[in-house]
């Protein structure tokens, strides 16, 4: 008999009706002879709700009540799905986050997980109970309801998973798994079966919002393999565990883009060590989050700094650097929006050459122009024109053998 | 300084705005120089809508998972009005039931208050922090969610009233206080100032139903005086308290009414010992609380039993009894409907006689005919036909000089 963590989102859990279906398939999980743990979040809208109604009592509301709001959403979860799998005839309790043990620092809505002691979680599955935890949520040592914050009900399932030593954690979502590229864009996109940690979080951090990389980490530092499928029907999905030797014959598993870019450059700053420091120093005290960085040589004895980040942050981005630009003598600020990433991931390309080239030489052939390129070692990322970026994604697709074969 | 307990009702808390509503007036109250502890309820309808929930997911939830399930109603409020009183530029803290330190029993959905460890609530109180408490709920000491059933906000009020020695317990609602009698039956009622457990305990059972019993109950054993008044202006209300002396002049404190009575007679039961225990078991093992009892003689060597009981439970109860009325010999079981329950209360009685004789006298001269009549030492009631209940009211009112004097 093995542990299996299944955790689903909101949307699978939207309904009552939808509550009853993933009761059923945790109840075929547990036929097929394992003891179950299931995570879940928050009603799909039940969340916005509940934020809607703080800001209609406070424009400002404190951290600390936002949590004990917010948690309430993951509770009413908990208890509905133990209550579904019971009227199905089988034995379930709910744990909140405290009472599965989930201990956290204290910072209120952004929380990370310290210690997990799920001294509860293990009796009742003993007791050949199936086990519901809240999602997303956790204590402080001293008794604080605190949140994990986005993507936080994810991280619930793979730290329980880790603290429990399940054999897999199964995260269930609205999509089938991990696709080479996003259906919608590429649509001869086809599911990757099997992917490395590495290359997810490169993924996820290019666009592919399947998951968020704080996820991702936590099971790659504790070993835990997950799956990520859908909670609407029964094909397999996507594994992510560490790396395998074979892993390495598929030079890119993946290719995901990003909208809604747009780049910053200062120009001509004079050439002298730290400036750069001053500027993302200032950029990183706003809180703002700044993705590719390019240095290159400008007028005279000066150099031209760019970097993107998300079109959102822009104006911020803007004001936060005004006073940086005048202080280290940059002859002007430049802003441009329209553009988007696309990215190429894959552990293969460590032992493969030509692998960037052969991207570049794909985007040259449909006549794309390249803005800015940046590389690591298992992905490459380039900017582009965001009008083109539907083409330049199937283009690359293709040229890499990622497409389905009709 | 002073120690002061709020509790605010659902309807006090329906919206955010009346959420702010609460907040300013628990701000006032510190203003004035008192310590403020608030307990809250759920906000109105919210907790129907968690029961719907429940009821689409299972025809019978477990009360465990209702006790979780209803538990984030209470919580909800708790962080609204914490964050509202912030905004206000107070500190606040929310607290759940648990965190402020209420063990109960493990009766899910009706578990009774076993103790109280509130330091939490002081440390907060101590640090000029005004302290929100959730109303209607607590733990088990295993760490299991609990809720204390109906009335169950002013119960956690009181007890934590009790608990932290507080001065007085403020129990805001939508009406004003207890009234002589309900002022939408009879116009003239006037607010009564000061009552007495006793009197509001029988004023409770007696239709009134400003309070749940069980809280007026816990305030006399731990003698915490409590006032009755409305949210949502700031008249003063009605104070509850140990009787004193000069509570006795009044010889009826109110007039109370109570619609959807049903009359259950079983005829001709034959004289012998055990059957009316018989009878009175069948129903308490059915959940079925009975209100008045009369036995009369019948026919021959036979005796008539006649009792009240809420119109609502008449089917079940003429259910249950009919194989008990045929084990003991019984002749028949007749029902009737469309009955009502007039009482006057008041500690007066015990000390002034005749007092029964003209309540009596009053619906007599209003031709109004008395079905049954069951007396206790400080309360009177009488069954009559519902049509002349509001009729009866108003006459008996008026007899014993409650009415407003223009």
């Amino acid at each position: 008999m093995s542990l299996i963590v299944q955790k689903y989102g909101g949307t699978s859990v939207g309904t009552p009706e939808r509550i009853l279906n993933v009761a059923r398939r945790v109840i075929e999980t547990q036929d097929a002879g394992h003891k179950v743990v299931v995570v879940v979040s928050a009603m799909s809208g039940v969340t916005d709700g509940l934020i809607k109604l703080a800001n209609a009592v406070s424009p400002a509301p404190s951290e600390r009540e936002l949590d004990v709001l917010l948690a309430t959403g993951e509770q009413t979860t908990i208890a509905l799905t133990a209550m579904a799998i019971n009227a199905l005839g089988r034995k379930a309790v709910s744990l909140t986050g405290a009472q599965a043990g989930i201990i956290t620092d204290g910072v209120h809505t952004k929380a990370k997980i310290a210690n997990i002691t799920p001294k509860q979680v293990h009796e009742h599955l003993d007791d050949g109970t199936i086990v519901i935890v809240a999602g997303f949520q956790g204590e402080t040592s001293d008794g604080r309801i605190t949140t994990l914050g986005r993507g936080g009900s994810d991280l619930t399932a793979i730290a329980i998973a880790a603290a429990i030593k399940a054999h897999v954690c199964q995260i269930f979502t609205d999509v089938d798994g991990v696709y080479t590229c996003d259906p919608r864009v590429v649509p001869t996109a086809t599911k990757i079966e099997e992917i490395s940690y590495d290359e997810m979080l490169e993924m996820a951090s290019s666009g592919s919002k399947v998951m968020q990389s704080r996820s991702v980490e936590f099971a790659k530092k504790f070993g835990v393999v997950f799956e990520v499928r859908s909670s609407f029907n029964h094909n397999p999905g996507t594994t992510v565990k560490e790396e395998t030797r074979n892993m390495e014959n598929v030079v890119v598993r993946g290719v995901s883009i990003e909208k809604n870019q747009a780049k910053l450059t200062l120009r001509q700053i004079p050439d002298r060590p730290g400036n750069a420091a001053r500027i993302f120093t200032a950029l990183a005290g706003a809180n703002l989050s700044v993705d590719m960085i390019v240095q290159s040589d400008g007028i005279g004895d000066t150099n031209d700094i760019s970097f993107t980040l998300s079109k959102d942050d822009l104006p911020k981005a803007s004001k936060v650097l005004e006073s940086v630009a005048q202080e280290i003598g940059a002859q002007g600020i430049e802003t441009q929006d329209g553009i988007a990433k696309l990215s190429i991931v894959g552990i293969g390309m460590r032992s493969h050459s030509g692998v960037a080239a052969k991207m570049f030489a794909a985007l040259s052939h449909g006549g794309i122009n390249i803005q800015m390129i940046s590389t690591s070692e298992i992905k490459t990322a380039v900017i582009l024109e965001e009008g083109k970026i539907v083409e330049a994604a199937n283009l690359v697709h293709e040229a890499f053998g990622l497409s389905a074969r009709a």
